[in-house]
């Protein structure tokens, strides 16, 4: 299936898991989010920008680090010393591959892993007096075993609708998300179906946040072919209000998410319609 | 001067040294990038979206390391071992700081520390019939000992326009720019002039391509207020189209880039104009 990656005009890969987007399937990229945006635009979401990093504190009350150790992607640079720097640049200054040593700096942030763990820390002890709607394009970080153009990457695009309230806000959201997501990939003429999921837990035996997901499931994910998982929606309960103690009137916020991989979306299109940019629906004219 | 960003609406800073941009602000760095948008589009450049990650096996012929120890931020992974994963999560799973130690995976990537890097190896040993215009808007990483919000950034987005070709396109493109770039400012109310300037080398005195700016000057700043550098033209001369065998015809291709801090022109125009959005001039008009 996913060979139609191997001359995509627009697609430049690094083998150690990573694209860069040009041309046609930029466009491709461009006029897909933009539906998605104007989802969250009906909604009244506020969009943001992030940066690349995630700072470890503010991840702290989520244990990111114990539930996905092996996912993290660390931001590092060298010790401001000037003999270290001299003596760095003598050694390493053409290298194409270093072994960490002492003359690092500790680590203190994470290269964003989902795009809306930027929200939470930012509402940490906030009592929302009515439901907020959020959205934000991200370049996300993953580190795994074995990449695959546009399927599996390092870096991506996630896109994020999120929703924080109550029970009800959070139901109506996800029912609206739904709905417009069905309708998308209809007119996209692509076979998607919605499965139950779990996230990839490190340990899940040991971790109780795994445990929770698979008494009570609160994963969807939209998968399009085999096992390519382009879109999620994700019930969080009160798991970040209580962790950053996010108030919704009385009670602990309850949040849900909807993520759309950006990346797989073009895959799942391209392999759908082909190679070529001429015979790729004109989403444009979806939103317009 | 820069008090202004004490309290600016849509402007969420961590010390560490990286914003989140969203509401009125977010909307400024949006139509402002549309306008350098229209100035690439105007020369028939291509447009390209980078992922975070450049290899240090592409920046090889750069010598990057070399010549810029100090502001390199790599990006490292924990090694993909059972045993090591699972010490990790016990111990740090919830930690704030953590100290490099050997089960960290070796370095093979920076953060892409400028936008424009991307597109030298992509070209590597291609022989050019004419010139070509390249641009991207990318997330840049640079490590500073002190950093400011908007003015001095961990992460920060670059807008570059590029132009590989000869010496007659090289000049005529920078021509364009910087007769846009002074039309702009004069648009948006900003005192600005240009400087001359060199990159900032870590050892200058041992470091060649220090020595050939010094020599003959091919940076230009364009400076805001005291010392704050909103955009550069930078000739390359052949330099990029030796290090990667990049050819225009016969010859070594000449290339330069002219580049945009879209956080430090959110500045400049905050600076002048106050932190309240109502009196930010109407960008979208200016390429309407």
């Amino acid at each position: 299936m996913r060979s139609v990656t191997d001359n995509l005009p627009g697609l430049h890969w690094h083998p150690d898991g990573y694209a860069a987007l040009g041309g046609p399937l930029l466009q491709l990229a461009t006029a897909l989010d933009a539906v998605f945006v104007s989802w969250a635009a009906d909604l009244g979401a506020q969009e943001e920008r992030f940066p690349s990093f995630i700072a470890l504190e503010d991840l702290k009350p989520l244990e990111y680090l114990r539930s996905f150790p092996q996912l993290a992607t660390f931001a590092l640079s060298l010790k401001q010393e000037d003999e270290v720097l001299s003596a760095f640049a003598q050694r390493h200054g053409a290298a194409e591959e270093i072994t960490v040593e002492a003359d690092w700096s500790a680590a203190r942030q994470v290269l964003t892993p989902a795009a809306c763990y930027h929200f939470y820390h930012r509402l940490a002890d906030r009592r929302l007096e009515r439901a907020l709607y959020l959205t934000t394009c991200c370049t996300c970080h993953r580190r795994e075993e074995h990449y695959e153009p546009l399927a599996r990457q390092w870096c991506f695009q996630m896109r994020e609708l999120v929703c924080i309230g109550d029970d009800d806000a959070v139901e109506s959201f996800i029912g609206y998300c739904r709905e417009r997501i069905e309708h998308l990939v209809d007119q996209l003429g692509l076979e998607t179906r919605w499965e139950i999921a779990t996230d990839p837990f490190f340990d899940p035996r040991h971790d109780t946040k795994a445990l929770a997901q698979l008494l009570e499931p609160v994963k969807s994910e939209l998968i399009f072919g085999d096992d390519l998982a382009i879109g999620s929606t994700n019930r969080h309960r009160s798991f970040f209000g209580e962790c950053y103690g996010i108030r919704h009137g009385e009670s602990p916020a309850v949040s849900a998410c909807v993520a759309f991989g950006l990346e797989r979306w073009l895959l799942a299109i391209v392999s759908t319609h082909g190679g070529n940019p001429d015979s790729w629906p004109a989403i444009a004219e979806l939103v317009a």
